[in-house]
């Protein structure tokens, strides 16, 4: 069994589940050396994988630059994106932020839906306290296959979206609030709760989780 | 100083307050034996005062009914009311709910708003599931001086509300909903935590504290 | 835009919906009277709508049952369901619960994806003190286009099952469990923190919420 | 609808609100880039809008003063005000906090107040430790039209005060304390516990809610 | 050692206390059949020791009366007493409770001080709604030794006591209460982070407790 | 595979566990009704392996009777064995209690310990406010090759065994106490954080877990 | 009135306690600017009285001792202390810490109690893991007035020094630990749940108010 | 008795417990000055027994390393040890982890297990996200006397294991994770609540703890 993954003693690289799952591993890049990343993006690489890390700080960002001058930093969403096979982008996947302030919570799932083959179309800073701007653009969302919601604070966007549309709502609770959000734990009872169908919720800050989720059925959908 | 209540031992009647905070004391039933209750009601009536006891179980109004005939008992609301002063009703608060389940929360505050002297109008079931429900009345509910609004499950109508309207929103969490919400808590917390302004909130479940607050608020603005 | 609901002055219908969002409204039974859910259900069955009632107690049912005699009760799912028109059932969703505890929970989503048009088919207890169980049906499950995981306890069964899949995973926290499970909090945080991708999470006990988004994944990728 | 808002991709400024809500957005400065602020600020000020920043760090008030040089920075506070039309203060808030180190919360609440269009009038370090210095001022804070009190610690000061005024109390939690305040979680808890009547509550620490409903109250009850 | 106790196998008794700790062990009752009771009482009441059952039911109650024709049962409290030695009662504790739901465990607290020696001076319903009445019984309370403060709801009682006296102030919370009090943890909370010096806090509800620090204090003061 | 389990359609029952983990599988009664039961026994029964029900209820354990004559339940333990095949026990496991109160969480340790093949010796009531009780046992506990601690309220009693004895220490939060033990949440925090080495811990009440691991240890320690 | 405090509007010095509870006001220092500090010591020096500053940082007390010569810091207990009458210290404290870490907090409590006028003897790490190093000094505990026990991690030790003196136990729980300490409270929900008689609890790492109740307790007990 | 530890007044040696419980004290470093951690460290140095510190920061390494020239610090384990005596290592503990982000935690246990006396073997980032790396080492790990299983996010890695093994599991909640795994949270109440025999926990992050039971039962089982 042992040719499924490429053991480094610290991480067994689980090269295999390209088949098994479809696509590569993501690397969670928080509580790695540099030293570990380099060599795992190393192997990764040699597999001829694309690659995405996740919550890569700046740090580790240039360290993996002097090695993969290809990788592409996105220092908002904490992300790099090391492309070796080009990635066919189908279907659409709405994305939404209640405000300013959840949005590199929003780009950490706009760069794993795409990395993982999805068109993203995002609306950004549409929250409950200014209503029209919401419905302003609600039939464009209604177009998606899914929508992502992210929000802080209450985080009531995703309930008000799931109540005007026909399409699977993912939400995403964000540490963004003042004192009794609790770093987004508020927000992430308001989705879990809600009274409205059609919605499933992940983390707190789990944009990777979103994306993720919403290509798989986005891709699903578009028959892939 | 003693003349300002009647000291019952395990109470003490605060008969002061009409005079110092305009309005009499409210009689929390819960945990009070009916020997305890006809006694209050009794020492108050007395007084001449109106009286509204609050969380009053059948079984309790059923004893006070026997010793006075003339209160009135709204089982929903769980409200006792004994009326002695004709009460002028004035100004109006809107009462909203979400769902049909948050409707005995309600009831308490309208009982209480109507009993310290506001008129109440109440919009119940216009919950986010379908949100146009609410736009059918927001004109009207605009009207009023003051809204209440009272919800579980998630709790997000308060910041709906208070996004379309230009009046104080008092927001009253309750206890309906699936596991998550914690008896409340979930409702409590998205309330608080709401990025709307124009919001305050009150306990989980305590209609009396809404109603009260909104019939102060409402007065004011009345001139009262 | 009146016509767009039935005001019960207790209960607004959101008739709406069928066009609106595709599917009727679901009548929540736990905090309604008898005498309301019977002028619920009229009123639906009168606009020629199905009905699915959730959280419908024994008592619940049988009154309706007196009323209207082709109703169907699920006491393990405690889903009430009146159908008029006859639902198309497409594609798969796979429903998996980790012990026996969990089935009530379960019954509830497959009554609500069946509602809705989809066919459901069950793996009970195959949960991971005895995972051999679960590899002994992975192939089948693998075939669905959407799966629901029901788990208490300590809920790790959405991720093992999501490692093992390559299709969208729904998981369902259940309040079964000892102590320090806290009524299914346990299971809700395992199910949220899960570092395996393609998880989302509904409320604790919630089959219904499953049940519902499974359906509407399925059904789009059945291209319905 | 779209000549509602100004689209700045990662801000939708809502400069209708003026005229829906009667008052401007206020930008929550803390998630934003000095860019995003002075682009915002440009925009509300090309409006003719007064505009109120909050939670705004020093550094960011440095950034927006070299582009405005007419911008108010209220560094205890954390408040930025840009003043294009005089504001007219009617009525009177009285606003309290029972510590020191409540100050820069009620700060918020003043600065907020005042920028809506009210009076305040503060009474600060008057806490229970020392009742007399409460008692002292009870006569002055009776003239309010409403009174904001901020509490740390135990947060029992609304309920002193409530219990000695006959108007509405706005209470704010702060997140002053030691260990078990667990960050103003024990102050919150205690002011939406209050046995007084005429409490409701906002977010820890959230002196801006405060301040915004109690002047909306305020102004009302002025007839405005 | 095996002398220090009585071993009955599901208890062993500490007939020792008397020496080591200057009083007999208390009967918690809560979780013992009357069989294992009667045993119990029996065994101490052979050591000729006075005994003091606490959290007991009127059912435990009756059935160890049919045995111990002398004991005590106090309803309200839960306590059973069966003196066998006569109880010199010293000095002074003040016992207070906010309001008329907390007397039940403000009993608890005055049977365990009189059973240890106290004289118990009790001040009822004197809470913060109407502090006039606190105030109005100050004076008497600054002359016992130490005083109990009992509050449920927001708990604040203690606090506005301790900053009127220079006595301990021991502080009781209970479960009495709306919603978010969370059976007693708000009150709880409370007490334990107020801002005023000189008081020390016990469990929920825990009259006992509370009486048997109290007494402790009170008779080393009284030099006993 | 599916050999290895028989499949009851709500219910999988891994009779291969005999020979992957040594012993049967465990039947949790609490979810089940008495026809499930009853099949599920049936069916252990007929592969001629012992059988161990835990927390059965004492209808439960009537309706299994009078199918299986030979059945024994504990009702103070909850459980239900059934014995085909002859267990010899081995070793010595102590176990102690804090309490009278904790002693039915601790009779499920001693079934199941003893079920799976271990000596069990108890020591009953020896908790921290008589600590000479502990002490004058101490000598024998440590002649055990590992030793279960059962206390609720605060749950110090495993610390102080720990810092007595050279062998490992199980300990068990369980639920009683007063209003803060929060249902053995206080216990469970208390050994989780224990600052003596030797301790690990499981869930509140779950004797039969505490009776598991126990019996594992004690067996590996006697060479079994 | 106003001659009782003096007004600095952003804080109000109460110097009447001196005689209305027999002691200073102690100033909390965490928020404060060094100007407010400056300008407060001042005030209470120019009135003669001796000053306690806690939670004093470094800089704080280097920019006192500026202005104030003769200061007392201590750095671990982090309070000021400026004496200007001869404090007589009485009867007899002992404090007790169960491990090094717990010192500063014992500290703070030393500090404060001299302040008031107490002798205080300590005995810190006694902590329950070796448990001798306790008996080895409970007789020369056993003859102060009152015990202050300090604790971090399961905070077991106040339980323990209960169960063998006979004086009057003040728990204080710290904030050191591992993760499921949840820094102190742990330790603070063990000490508040003893199942031991005589212990009242104060706020996570308040060493202040334990000093202060201590002191209270030691000096009536000593007739002061 | 005084000869069983050394007093060095902010710490009491325990010398004694290598005769009484067959080890050494281990020395917590976390909130010990250098100058503190020194002395300690000579102390034991001078018994001549051997010394394990841990939760040693490279500063506090260092400075020891000036003093005592024959310590090894980890820097990952952050442990430090200074052997005097040769430790013969026996039996075999296996140590799992989920992912690479735990190692640092089953360093510390690695440390711990090997400086009482046990062979470890490790198996890192074996975590359920892809099980065939778990399985290919299952059967290598059941050829240990103990396992420990180290995880954080939702920590099910010690479920899946003990369903697969019949030796004792030790598992470890790390505070690893995203949002809602609440600093290990998560984790530990999945460890708590798993539906697995044969599984007891530690607390967050406490790869000492872990180690120091898994190295006891290892020995024992090694008849040690």
């Amino acid at each position: 069994m042992q040719d499924k993954y490429i053991d480094l003693d610290y991480a067994k690289l689980d090269i295999d589940r390209y088949k098994r799952r479809g696509c590569s591993e993501t690397v969670f890049c928080e509580c790695k050396t540099n030293k570990q990343l380099i060599e795992i993006f190393s192997e990764f690489k040699n597999q001829g994988q694309n690659i995405l890390g996740t919550r890569a700080s700046k740090t580790q960002a240039q360290a993996l630059k002097e090695v993969f001058s290809d990788i592409f930093y996105d220092e908002c969403a904490r992300t790099i994106t090391l492309i070796q096979k080009e990635i066919e982008k189908v279907g659409e996947v709405a994305l939404c932020t209640a405000g300013t302030g959840d949005i590199p919570v929003a780009q950490e799932a706009l760069r794993t839906a795409e990395f993982f083959g999805s068109r993203v179309k995002s609306y950004y800073d549409i929250g409950i306290a200014g209503i029209h701007r919401l419905f302003d653009k609600i039939e464009e969302i209604r177009k998606a296959n899914v929508v992502i919601v992210v929000a802080g604070f209450e985080g009531a966007l995703p309930s008000i979206v799931a109540g005007l549309v026909d399409i699977p709502v993912i939400a995403v609770p964000t540490s963004i609030g003042y004192g009794a959000s609790f770093q987004g734990l508020s927000a992430l009872l308001t989705m879990i709760n809600s009274c409205v169908e059609g919605i499933t919720t992940v983390n707190i800050d789990n944009g990777f989780s979103a994306g993720y989720s919403a290509n798989q059925i986005n891709r699903k959908i578009e028959g892939k």
